[in-house]
């Protein structure tokens, strides 16, 4: 198999495809333009500079392309970066930028499957057909869709894997805790993050879109369930209705991050407490895969900006 | 005209109907149970306590009830109360307890035709198609509930008439600065707070829905914005709906406000300055009325616990 | 079984033996004394007033005995509490307060076993033989004191209840996420809150140490760990000691909540999260059996002073 | 008329007149020294990097200076900028810096006309003679100054037109609620900036003086008003003069933007309000018309860093 | 001598003469009025209640009326108060409220020529001569005023006293860094809190006056400083009065704490530091007095509700 | 003797041996490395950038190395820097990086002799055994180590300065409050930072350890208390040990600043003002030493990112 842009080493040269996830055209000190590049493929993302742009360089090396790389893997200020020796666009032919695209470690077609037996569970009615047409309708894209524009879960099917961990906490919670009305939390659980379908433009160069940037997520399929309820000619002020659009509104936590009312019952609190936690080791995860033993992770914006310490692998004494 | 609550002086006696707003038994010192009263009519809010009172009494002095108060108004700690000689149920058949409820400065007929004239003023065909909608599907409790359960425009009609000073400045706002959108915050003001109709439970003892309490007055107009396009055919991700329902959602100001997006267009900015406005010239006027030249009001707890001292009528030197 | 205090309804008469878990002596407004009691038994505690309070019985009612106590169950402001009609002392030999102390649900030699099973799948040497040591000097207290004075599992047993509870989730989820130290956080998980035993002093009336307030509980385990190396002389400044004393010194999460670091590891930042979410489930549980469906539990200080709501058992639609 | 620098679009090559604003010596990361220009003239300001500069272009092109700009307008980064071709000084003569500063929409005398007309309707004779002493002595520098150093009306007249925009609006508002005092208010807005004719140096490249940065501009005009009422012979510790200065001293509304006491009467508070609006809706509407429809503008640092959505001016489908 | 208030123990019967410093008369809950008086005499404050008061008692006992107490000192919820048994007004002619006022430490004339002392000290012939003139104008009051409403120094003299603690230190401190300019220092510790003397109605029931809640201490000294100025014919913006009056207006350290500005120069930065120092030495000081060893004092409210522990004078062991 | 890095004024050439403090590798924006230096003698530390440097040069100039340094001193936006002409190793011979590091005014003997009086003053046993036995143990290190990385007395005996420092206010404030327990504050004094010769690496090119991060040096000399305590058979839980773990613990005053517990009696409270002081005052003074009169020092990052003004040595009026 064709080796992946995470599979060299610091100083080994390269020469592969990749897709250019970002293309930023800046002025040099010395006047001249040039392409501050971030290149993906499925083993992650990476950048590297070009300089002494041209103009037909600029109109040719877009976002969205995927070229052929020739360069050195370098690190630079604890990063690692691509030095660029030479870049051309792959044929039109070849131009399959979603080849490129780094996905969730799990297959579309099991995780549907996983997700739909969490929603076999949901046992109340008027929540399982909320659910079940609000998957239909947003489906396709959902199981595409990242969970994040950088910050975690920032991969193709990221929203539905994001999902399914917290689905499957969600198990082991209401097993431990059976005061947990386990429909509802699922209902929540899978509904959630739904908007961001709507408020993310999709897996390949994700951005906001305009809804995403006046509504935000959470309100957008606060709507969505709301139209649903309509056309399933379900109540949408009797108290199922209320729980579930609750504990959808509130699984942010708190109002200064965005969530219009603070969790008021107790599946809503849950909710969020493991979005957090699942959220906060992906993202440790992540950032301490690309750090060495003995090493701190660069620092992570969404968790406070705190940098996270990677431990050997076995022990240390303290003259080591 | 027969004298009302707020015409007595202190010390003067008293004997009049008027409405019980709210009625908490608690237990005296003594092991007695005693009614702290709030009695309401039409000049404003007083309480009063009941002491040694009986089982029958508490069953029938109960919030809604219109009763003959006979007393002598009292200060206490700063604040006016009555001091309770008697108290007896009106007949049932006088039993109105609407008669009793304070009621805005303006009379419902004369509120509609105001608002009307700012509704003709909505260029915008789609805005002005929802504004119209949802006023027709709420505009008999639109007219008649309070603007808040306590802080201001607590009377009847109060949302309508802080609706229109809005509407008012808004119109002198736009006249002096053309670069306003005047239809987006004309339609915008008058939406901001529709949705206390549902989170509010009315003039009389007013308390908050479980729908108020799980959604928020916020998202519930979004959600009837919502609802109102899908009647009306109207794309609800289109700039415009998602403008106006913007400049709904965002006119608290801050997230910690519960507003989850923060104004990011002009007119969601310029509706928050505004209603911030009204409902703090509302709050410190109320209180200040209450308050005699020289004092200062009792701490107003929505405008941080501030309390806002009354100027004498004319000059004073320092030495008085 | 003879009754205990939550058996009784509201208006129900009592004739039972408690203990007196607090009195204190207050003045009434008309110048006597009474006593303000908190009376516990397994089943719980519940607030009750006695007027008119003697000099002797002062003396005799103090807290920590056992009394008679002939009454009837009331609400007031929507909590439970007693009338007191009579209170007499129980025989010396029956004065056996620990008969009357809530305590976990489980007994004492199961949740030995659970932990010892925890215990036994850490598979580091070192910090086995340090929770080994500490629970050898600490067990006794371990397994009897409470895991709060008054917010969360604050009853005998609760300490080792509240650490089983994490361990359990903890198990779940190094499940899920296998780039988890599990040792690490299990033994974390153990030690988090064990300086309790120095910063509180038993389960009956439940007071905090000077220790408790000059040092407090995350600074005494980790003196107790220090302590525990040089006896068993394991260096201190091993990155494996390092590790286990910062994932207990970070375990509160922030540094305003009293951890003298943040979390720098990610076993740390999730024992932290766990420890946060048992709590939080616990508080919220407790409160909500003592709140009738469609009605919010009182003010959770510990929890920024929400209250949470109790839905309804079956469907409710919006005119119920 | 000759074209401005805010006449040309993006890409056109210019040759026009215009005022160094700021010229800052940089080293480029070759080693060589370059100046980072702010070019200005009436129409606005933009940014040009002058490369490879020598130690005669340093001494020549400084800030304050008039020079002959031959470049081409660019975008970098989504802001304007000029690419130079050639800088030459213009000569002594025609070295008239005024001439190119941005001035405010309406001309000095119909501002000072303007003014005139609101001093009038001060009915309190010593408020009105305190604002007639200081404007007499301030008079000069009051409409030559800009409002701000940089955030908003940071142009020449700017703080005589804010000061205007601020005293139109507290006209309305006296209209629409009668219970302020128009005087008050009157005089308060006049007086609110004033202090900054001290606390900065003028139009052009305006910085703060150290009175302005060891006392701040609220103090400096309350200092300012105390002795003018040492002049006029007026009581400084009137009700009066009391109320005037703490309307000036209250007007940043909050401690932590500066003001010594929160408002404390209700037109205090009133004219923090629309100082706020005034001061907001300049800065959004200033940042909007560098804006193209469907963009959002550079971050507003004094708006709590937010960025602002220009619509688009007729009806989008969410399609386009 | 005369016992006075606090030379008696709990359980004590007295009988002496005492000053009323506050009366606040309220309802009890048997809906009889009665008396909260807080006594006063030289050796501190204690309250007691006087029930079942009649309307010629009220008019009686007001605040500045001298009493002759009989009662018993008591400990209630930890605090001692005063069990009344009989109150009598002293006849008119031993009315002299003065005499059981609390007073400084050290005598007036002694702490006028301790300032005196640091007074020469201020080499600064501008400085030296402000200080001079304001010493004249305000002496009088200077040397009787408290130096707060209640938290510290709240005692006739305590101005004074405070300001000579802070000078001390003052002292020590510019030996210890001779980098501090000692003159501006003298000058800044003298004048810092003057504007008391306006603020507050000096040391017999002291209150805020209309100056101190509408403009504040910190500015009222500033404005007499520059009257000052003018009538001593220095330029009020010469660097030298810039410089005193930024050490006067930012000793408050935060602009939350009502400073208009934060310390700009290190003698305004190290006077915050000593004003603090001084205050909450002598906050926890006097706290301390009161409290027995090994128990803790009230909550300070100005120290963030901090509750101050008192260690035995002698070493404890653990067992103890 | 020899010139010193600021011996020389902006301009001069300098030829002198310097240390390399730091050396940061980075890429210029023309693709070339460029070395970004600190270089530092006693005189203070200065910064400069060696362009296109090789491989080899990247090898020998690392950080810890002795040059020869050719240049000029320059100044760049306010700051000094030096524009290298030529650097060239220093032979290994002459490789003394301690002979080039900044020391603390006073030498370490001197230091010692004065720490070893007050010493002599702690008259409680217990706590002088544990100062002197922790003061034996650390004493190499204590008397070398910074006492900060970069913030303040950052130099080699910094940190047993800065105690010094302390441990003279505190002289001054138990002699003017007598109410002080001077042998605890003299105690906490000399331990308070001690934890500091784990935290941190040692004078020469200073880092944390990794205790340092995980740990922190404030619970880091708490630690060694206790072990001193166990070794000593003295109770770590008599009063008098929870007293001096407390004032350790607590002196860095909130719980914010990484302090486990606020400081809960007044000798704790007192530290910490003494230690913040002297921070402050020293970073105030070094700053103000490389800033000109009637200028500003770079922005304090410690103090809240202010800047301080230096003023005049003479009266300014206010023309100049």
């Amino acid at each position: 198999m064709a080796k992946k842009l995470f599979d060299f080493q610091d100083g080994e040269q390269l020469e592969i495809p990749v897709l250019i996830k970002s293309a930023d055209v800046r002025i040099a000190k010395n006047g001249k333009k040039f392409i501050a590049f971030t290149f993906e493929d499925e083993s992650g993302q990476i950048t590297g500079k070009y300089w002494n742009a041209s103009e037909p360089d600029i109109e040719r090396f877009q976002t969205g392309k995927v070229v052929h790389l020739k360069g050195k893997r370098e690190r630079y200020q604890g990063n690692p970066q691509i030095k660029i020796y030479q870049l051309k666009l792959v044929d039109a032919a070849e131009q399959d930028a979603a080849a490129y695209v780094p996905h969730a470690p799990e297959k579309k077609a099991t995780m549907q499957d996983e997700l739909q037996s969490y929603v076999f569970e949901i046992t109340n009615a008027d929540w399982s057909r909320v659910v079940r047409t609000l998957l239909k309708k947003n489906g396709a894209k959902f199981f595409e869709a990242p969970a994040a524009k950088t910050n975690h879960h920032a991969f193709e099917g990221g929203l539905a894997y994001h999902t399914l961990s917290i689905l499957k906490m969600a198990k082991s919670v209401s097993d431990q805790y059976p005061q947990l009305n386990r429909s509802l939390l699922y209902a929540g659980a899978i509904l959630h993050d739904m908007g961001k379908v709507i408020e993310l433009t999709g897996p390949i160069s994700t951005t906001y879109s305009l809804a995403g940037n006046l509504i935000g997520h959470i309100v957008l399929i606060d709507e969505e369930i709301v139209l649903a309820c309509q056309e399933l000619k379900i109540d949408i002020y009797s108290e199922n209705m209320l729980l579930l659009r609750h504990v959808v509104l509130a699984h942010h936590g708190l109002l200064e991050y965005g969530s219009p009312e603070r969790p008021k019952i107790m599946e809503a609190e849950v909710l969020h407490d493991l979005d957090d936690m699942d959220a906060s080791i992906t993202m440790m995860s992540t950032a301490l895969q690309h750090t060495d033993a003995g090493e701190y992770t660069e620092r992570l914006f969404a968790m406070d900006g705190r940098t996270f310490y990677r431990p050997h692998d076995k022990p240390q004494s303290h003259d080591e």
